[in-house]
């Protein structure tokens, strides 16, 4: 039975303490939270014990943590709990800032543990039926990618201002889901955005509406269209156009009714938001981890993967910011 | 270039002039109706000549006539026409008289001219391609049928009073359908009807919802839902189970246009009518009669067809008014 | 925390167990089964205790039992359940005797305990908004139901032989869902069925491929088509026609991938059988038991609507044999 | 009657002619082609006749000209016609160069004879339902429209040497769409080509899959994804977000069929090229034009419409050759 503990107890954190439990492999044994209330609650409900974060670090009686904290502690955490030789899954990104993100790696490098990023996304049925049907050659060698990611409605404001942006707080899902499509980082990325849906957004110097092109070295295309707000739900779609077809998965939708009167065919709205969408998703991201933790093998999301997408996202935002494509090398933006 | 005589200028007699005009092979020469008016109005409209029924028939420059006036006159014209040596296509039904229908059949046969019987709806693009995929095997071997054939809304109680009642009037295609796709008529008819959508309707003797379940010898089961009113417009699916899969057709749909909103996902409704949904099938079935013509070969659709779908319409209406499930024997309703 | 005792360790009992630990306010405290073994290994995984049936119901600090063993001891577990005043859910059906399913029904009304049947299906989260948009009135007044339930694959012979028929075994959730949708029970039944998947089937007297028809008391219909073998997957469906529009729920596909090529546009197929594409219903149903215990409000499933389907499936049973269309009378085909 | 002289006998002229022909409004009375024999068959076909371009454009009887030659003659076609007084329908594009366009556009603004541009897509009756929709407010403000357009396999590679390139010759429609959606001209174009589908098209000089980003004043966007091969068929979708929701326009589909095997459900591919897709929107775009001259109103597509597609389409080309954002001001590009 892996020993695990829980960092973060907050609304994602309590996402994965669902999964660890109903994993009959791992033991959810410790969870800690800057608001300790937080943690003694989500504890108690599991027949978990809250404690600090460091002391969790510390305990060689725990195997694995799983870091669900605020996005400016990643990366330390990261570092402090391969040297201390745990299983790290940690929720994405690594970091706001790419240096910090690329020294994270150095250590954790070092340290000679590798550490698992959480791109649930990776792990949803339909993303993944779609790159086993790709790998398979179901449709032959890929060409161009689209991706269609709208969120249900924007975040407040004060939540844009420390997000890093959308490319770096809502695109990257998405960069690292073209990566993964195609094996491959991007050579260029092309961004251009606008501020239509909130005023307040452009003010706080961020964009809401979004399109990314992503240019391989072999000629390959990634498109991904970004909106902070589709009224009718998570709009979370891809197609992928190949020498010999195009695979598409679409929406999960709340159920399999329509309803056909005067006024048309009328069926259910996609799910509203990740929570509902990726349930599914998160605990195959954990019993993925953990299978990786019990057979020694690789993880199926690496912290390069992280720090890739990161870089993709770092150079969308120059993109966008100066009104031309940018150029990736040694997985940094060309400045 | 064949020449053509329509007999008939009402509602379906214009849909066929039009296919008879754009067909390069036909030439529309003549039209008669009861009402001179009419006749004089279509012919003006395609450069024919009004004349009156007889004249047509008796005209041996006519090499072709199209029946498309009312029922009550159907069986006679089709005598009359194969007796003067015509090539025949007349529309459905035979007579809403089975013993009509068959001393009809008697004396075409004797004439040695077949006829075609115009169930339009084998010719369907969408049944069409069912058909053609069942007779391929790609599901296999055919075990039950299901068809859902809805008018969009009842027609007046004064024509329910003269069309012999649904099983006659309406469920006949449906019948014919059946036949067509398990090439066989069925050994027993079981029907149950309601009036529920119009009390009028059952005031007039007949029913505006029904079931009618068809046996047949080697135990294949075709079902048909009717209903004289689906306000959303004309539904018209069908499907089969085989002993390899399913094969659907659906609705034809008025575009392909979806409008996603927080009231969910709304598409189009489906064509309003036969007129709208069976245009293409009206042009493919003259085409067909064409080929037929020309080739000298079997008619897709022979007068037996329309005396068989009749008396399985007489074997569903005893069916129903009896409460009994009626067996069918060399053609006739077993009483 | 209701304490519960579960009644049966087979593939539906290990189902019931889950819904009952993933539900926080009930406890699987004991599990017996005839195979003790059985009972032992689930009651271990879930940290529950294995004991005999009789003691399970008489000790005093369980509250609650889950009767899923074998058909055949349904009516007197659920008997004895009731008489030591235990709240009891029992698996679908209450008997294969409409007889034994009274006399059942007469002993719980004296003990003065409801009972729940597991009639799973109206849980559903598609057939549950089907029938709540009905209710609502959003398609009008109900005219016309039409149930397809097909199984992927048809159980051994052996399993056939005991199974009561295809309309007490298979069928018998049909009759309930147009019994919940239309609120009311049917008048008469009229049941065609063959054995062409498997002449196995009909050898053993039972047919694999039927056709039932259900008249209401005011003119509605419900038809029901039923196949043992849908090679594609578990086929449910149901759609229902009204004065307003029609309500259709369509399968649960294995994902929302779709794979176009030159052969055409590929989805996934439905889910294959009972425990996946209803898994969510299981539990559904589980917390509205629970919810109706602890209101101390009425089942939402009772022992008369068990009753009443297994009447129907009584008269659909005498329908097929006798090839005539049977009345029900105070709860009974009328012979 | 309004007669009518067709300049271009090729595929496209023919199309037209089935049009003219059938709108009973308009006679076809004369047909020209750089092939002589082309024009006299086609002329004999429909009852017109053969004569030479000059003399129909000169010809007071004839009150409209459809131009369907060779793009390079468009420019002094639409100027002779003009000047001579004709109501003009002319296939896109108006030139490949745009400064010809622009003196042709003067020259034709001195006649003072509008001019209507054939882009067809605009009468395709899925998206201009979408437009409706859109302009009466369906789902709010535009925000996001995503334009697929690719075709079923690559012209070859002598076309591709004279078509001006992907962006001219193909995405120009997808121009149009995205200006006559948006009611706008764009103020920016980014444009990322790749040669993948085939390296020949590249050695020519030009890509064959691509992603155009349209900036709005306003800060709308529109993305076109371009391909040159589907092998599917013809791919030809849009949907477009907006503040309350999203409209989609689907593929047309060979058929409604669907067949359910072990393998999944195959539904139809979409119709094969323009030819099948868009016949209903060739007549449509006739009737509007017939519809303007009779009315003396505007046309539905004007002269300056087709010039600013081309426009946009240089600054695509500009904009992928130099890879940076290209502006357009005063309806050129910056160079």
């Amino acid at each position: 039975m892996i020993k695990v503990g829980l960092l973060g107890a907050g609304r994602i954190g309590k996402v994965h303490a669902k999964s660890i439990v109903a994993d009959p492999r791992t033991q959810l044994v410790a969870v800690s939270d800057v608001n300790m209330d937080a943690a003694q609650q989500l504890a108690a409900s599991v027949g978990a014990v809250a404690r600090n974060t460091a002391d969790i670090i510390a305990d060689p009686a725990i195997d694995a943590v799983l870091i669900a904290t605020s996005t400016d502690t990643h990366a330390q955490l990261i570092e402090a709990a391969a040297l201390a030789g745990k299983a790290v899954l940690c929720e994405k990104p690594v970091d706001l800032n790419l240096e910090t993100a690329l020294a994270c790696q150095a250590v954790v490098s070092k340290a000679g543990r590798p550490v698992m990023i959480g791109f649930n996304r990776r792990f949803d049925p339909n993303f993944a039926a779609v790159k086993r049907a790709l790998d398979q050659g179901e449709v032959g060698k890929a060409e161009l990618l689209s991706i269609t990611s709208f969120d249900p409605a924007p975040p407040p404001v004060s939540y844009i201002q420390v997000s890093g942006g959308l490319f770096r707080d809502m695109a990257i899902h998405d960069f690292d889901m073209a990566c993964w499509m195609f094996g491959a980082a991007p050579t260029a990325v092309t961004a251009i955005g606008s501020s239509i849906v909130d005023p307040a957004i452009g003010a706080a110097g961020d964009v809401d509406t979004a399109v990314i092109t992503l240019h391989f070295a072999d000629g390959r295309i990634a498109v991904i269209k970004n909106s902070r707000r589709a009224v009718y739900g998570y709009d979370q779609r891809l197609e992928l156009l190949g020498s010999d077809g195009l695979l598409q998965a679409g929406n999960v939708l709340e159920n399999t009714v329509a309803k056909i009167t005067t006024a048309g065919a009328t069926s259910a709205k996609p799910e509203y938001f990740f929570l509902e969408r990726y349930m599914k998703a998160y605990e195959a991201e954990w019993r993925a981890f953990v299978d990786a933790v019990q057979a020694g093998s690789a993880y199926p999301v690496t912290l390069q993967d992280g720090v890739t997408a990161l870089a993709v996202a770092e150079a969308a935002t120059l993109s966008w910011k100066q009104g031309r494509t940018v150029a990736l090398k040694d997985g940094r933006p060309v400045v």
